[in-house]
């Protein structure tokens, strides 16, 4: 039979994916932390990892913590490079190796394929991914999406057929509202019925994280607030006592909700109100570009306004694991779980429109091509993650921009400082700002807003260097055309979107 | 003929209207205030009486001000009560009636419907309405919109008409983009070329308010951020003076924007964002209602994040002058002026959503009563006018509930102790909250957010002695269920619109 191998996406290692059993690796961890609690976290993803190193690094150190994900080509590499450690998780925040060199020494977190672990678990957080499938027609209209619980149910079942009678689950995954109450709760009473266990002894709570992958990584899961709930009081009860020993509940205080269906709703609702506001942005972008505004200062001049704040810039769109799905999750949800017949018709709008944003930023470079009479033997691209100061390239808006560019142009080459390899298009990437812009090229796109682009200055000298006939285009609002070279002109020779040209 | 009357919507009174030329009364006043600049207002509607009186009581005391309307009997009434020392103003800012006698007293204020008023005018500033005209089909959807320009290009005929050559214009009106350079612009120069006098002395701008009538109406305008713009640079210059002597810009310092454009878009991307806020709110209470979520304490927890402090509530919808009306402005100039095809079809998207909200308040409230099994033979309706704390009903969302109401019910009894006589409905409200409350009601319902019917409790203690067997319905949210009497409880005789309850 052939060995599966999972390759890293942090290290570029392949790694056999084994298929036996880790049992006696797991007795061994929890012998090793006699008299610590053991938390098992379902889920090394970007939400899972990090929580673990939280809880592994809590302030009384009482917590002894097991990572598991699946045995896949995707997954597995993650669990070896943990237990070998190497951090896996590429970060411009020092704080995610630091948690995980702590970790290391302390040796209480081990990372894990086999579900035998929840049998040892005395809480069990499930960060697993819950994905939507979305079907567009040619005009990028979304025609239908669905939520395909197959997965999760499955990972529920594995917690259900180990678990403690006693345990307190607490899903943190972004689930349909109305998930733990129709989905979780039938699934682990079925399975304690099954193994002769009583039904009345576990709890089970929602709690949603708030990661920001970036600078502030591990501060945005440790010292941020949270919002909570249970299926009932002494759930959400165990919740709210787990949750005061990992974060910092006195500065970020917690907020109970009466049902889980309330936080579950809480966190699809922020993520599709953020999406929402962008999207707005999107639509307005175009329409500054056409009658030649300038949506930034316009954007600025609002924000003075406390109920106005939250209104946002223009961008090349929106990306990620969370905005481009949950308001699709809500809305699903809200038709499936709860009978509202037209579901959240905006919501779905707003990731529509997001999703379309590269195609118009696409149609935003190639006007101004149009009006530059320009052979283009070269292009370089400024960043290729979804956001500023991440690694993740899920979703990145970047990558359909990049698909489309390359329909019609060949010689595009990629710069990203927390990016080596492009997983989804299986691209190398330049980590180093000096030896890309080294290169010349006709055209250069800001993709990205990394905000390390603007440490001392650096790219403004570097385009000095670079070349004198080339064409910037921003397409994140980036650059301030009074630190770049005297030569560059605002729609000459340096374009933004979102930031309109007469056209003459 | 027969003599136009004028109904006064603060008195009730009712006025002759005039047909023939107030040309004494303007040289007397002009002349009585020698030394001061004269200041045309055009417009003594919500925005434009109020900046009169700003105007009218600047720092300096260097303005002598004319408030202009039309002679029609909607609007003449404003003109003859000004006049006659009474505030056309009915408001819950004692700051209005304060402006007003002190204009009074200076003898600095003079509303006329003569435009020979222009004449005289070293600064015009447009203040008038600018609708737009909607077509919905059975089920609400907007068909069509459109934004007829024939009476805002007469009114600015009238400017250009009788103006002196170097007069400053500044547009308050809420137009659609585009509309200073490509409507008031030509006007203008047409009117002056055609009087022989040269078209390069005039100066134009565009500045618009943030009006909130309510508690803080004249510090909205006085002291709060402004954002203007000029045609070209001497009139932003201009215009800039011109606000420094009259807002105070010192604490709120004035933002200038490149283009008339850009504020024309500024003013209505604000409303839109707002509009849309609100839509947003609305689709998910249905979602809240139908989960069983209480979308109030939601919102409370996720309002804790500074992204996401402009999150609303829930309501009973969005009414008055300009939410109801930008996004289509918006969408309107985006296609007519600047090409943009598609338009800003999520603009108008939301106000549609918050066009049908007085709908799903009355199915809200429909749903109820289908589990009651209680004759309904008087409901009080708790608040006419579009919002806290004023007294406008312009497009207030409980006229349309009140509407579909009234096809279901007889005995439909209103209060407010803002609005005695609904203009658009042409019903007597009750002004008294005591009196309102003697009577006993089957339901109430809560539909304006006073905040004056919190003080002192007074409204607890009313419901206490009025009615055990009322129902009682908040469509928005400004009850506190631990104040009102023992024998209401969520969900059984107390309900919220936002809030969910379980149906069994």
């Amino acid at each position: 039979m052939e060995q599966i191998k999972s390759t890293s996406l942090a290290t570029g290692v392949a790694y056999t994916v084994p298929d036996g059993s880790d049992e006696y690796a797991l007795q061994k961890f929890v012998q090793s932390n006699q008299g610590k609690k053991i938390v098992a976290v379902q889920g090394l993803g970007f939400v899972g990892t990090v929580m673990s190193l939280v809880i592994a690094n809590s302030d009384q150190d009482e917590y002894a913590v097991f990572g598991l994900d699946l045995a896949t080509s995707n997954s597995y590499w993650k669990i070896a490079e943990i237990n070998a450690g190497i951090c896996p998780i590429v970060s411009s925040d020092p704080l995610v190796s630091e948690f995980f060199e702590n970790a290391k020494l302390k040796n209480n977190f081990y990372a894990t394929y086999d579900s035998m672990a929840f049998s040892f678990a005395d809480v069990i957080i499930v960060d697993i991914n819950l994905d939507v499938t979305k079907v567009k027609d040619d005009h990028g209209n979304i025609e239908s999406y669905d939520v395909p619980l197959v997965g999760f149910k499955k990972a529920i079942e594995s917690i259900g057929q180990v678990c403690k009678e006693d345990v307190l689950i607490l899903v943190e995954t972004t689930v349909p509202p109305g998930t733990c109450q129709k989905v979780v709760y039938p699934i682990i009473v079925e399975s304690l019925k099954s193994r002769g266990l009583p039904t009345d002894k576990f709890k089970l709570g929602h709690s949603y994280e708030r990661v920001m992958p970036g600078p502030n990584y591990v501060n945005s899961i440790k010292n941020f607030y949270r919002v909570y709930s249970g299926i009932n009081e002494e759930s959400a009860d165990a919740v709210e006592k787990f949750l005061k020993t990992v974060i910092s509940t006195n500065e970020y205080p917690l907020t109970r909700l009466k049902t889980t269906e309330s936080t579950e709703m809480a966190k699809v609702l922020e993520n599709s109100y953020r999406a929402m506001n962008i999207s707005f942005a999107i639509e307005w972008s175009r329409f500054a570009e056409n009658a030649g505004v300038d949506l930034y200062e316009v954007v600025d001049a609002i924000r003075l306004r406390p109920t106005h704040a939250n209104l946002m810039y223009p961008g090349i769109g929106v990306g990620g694991y969370c905005l481009t799905k949950d308001p699709l999750m809500a809305s699903w949800a809200s038709q499936e779980f709860f009978g509202l017949e037209s579901g959240l018709q905006s919501s779905v709008k707003a990731v529509e429109n997001n999703d379309k944003m590269p195609m118009f930023c696409f149609d935003f470079v190639s006007n101004i091509l149009k009006h530059h009479d320009k052979e283009i033997t070269s292009i370089g691209l400024l960043g290729v993650a979804y956001g500023p100061g991440i690694g993740d390239t899920r979703f990145s808006p970047v990558e359909d921009f990049y698909k489309r560019l390359s329909m019609h142009f060949d010689n595009i080459k990629c710069q990203d400082p927390y990016v080596s390899l492009w997983a989804e298009l299986n691209l190398e990437i330049e980590t180093s700002l000096e030896a890309f812009l080294g290169l010349s090229f006709d055209i250069l796109i800001v993709t990205t807003g990394h905000r390390d682009y603007l440490n001392n200055d650096s790219i403004y000298e570097l385009i000095g260097r670079s070349g004198k006939e080339m064409i910037i285009i921003d397409t994140v609002g980036l650059l301030d055309l009074q630190k770049l070279p005297a030569y560059f002109s605002l729609n000459k020779n340096f374009y933004v979107l979102g930031v309109g040209h007469n056209e003459d």
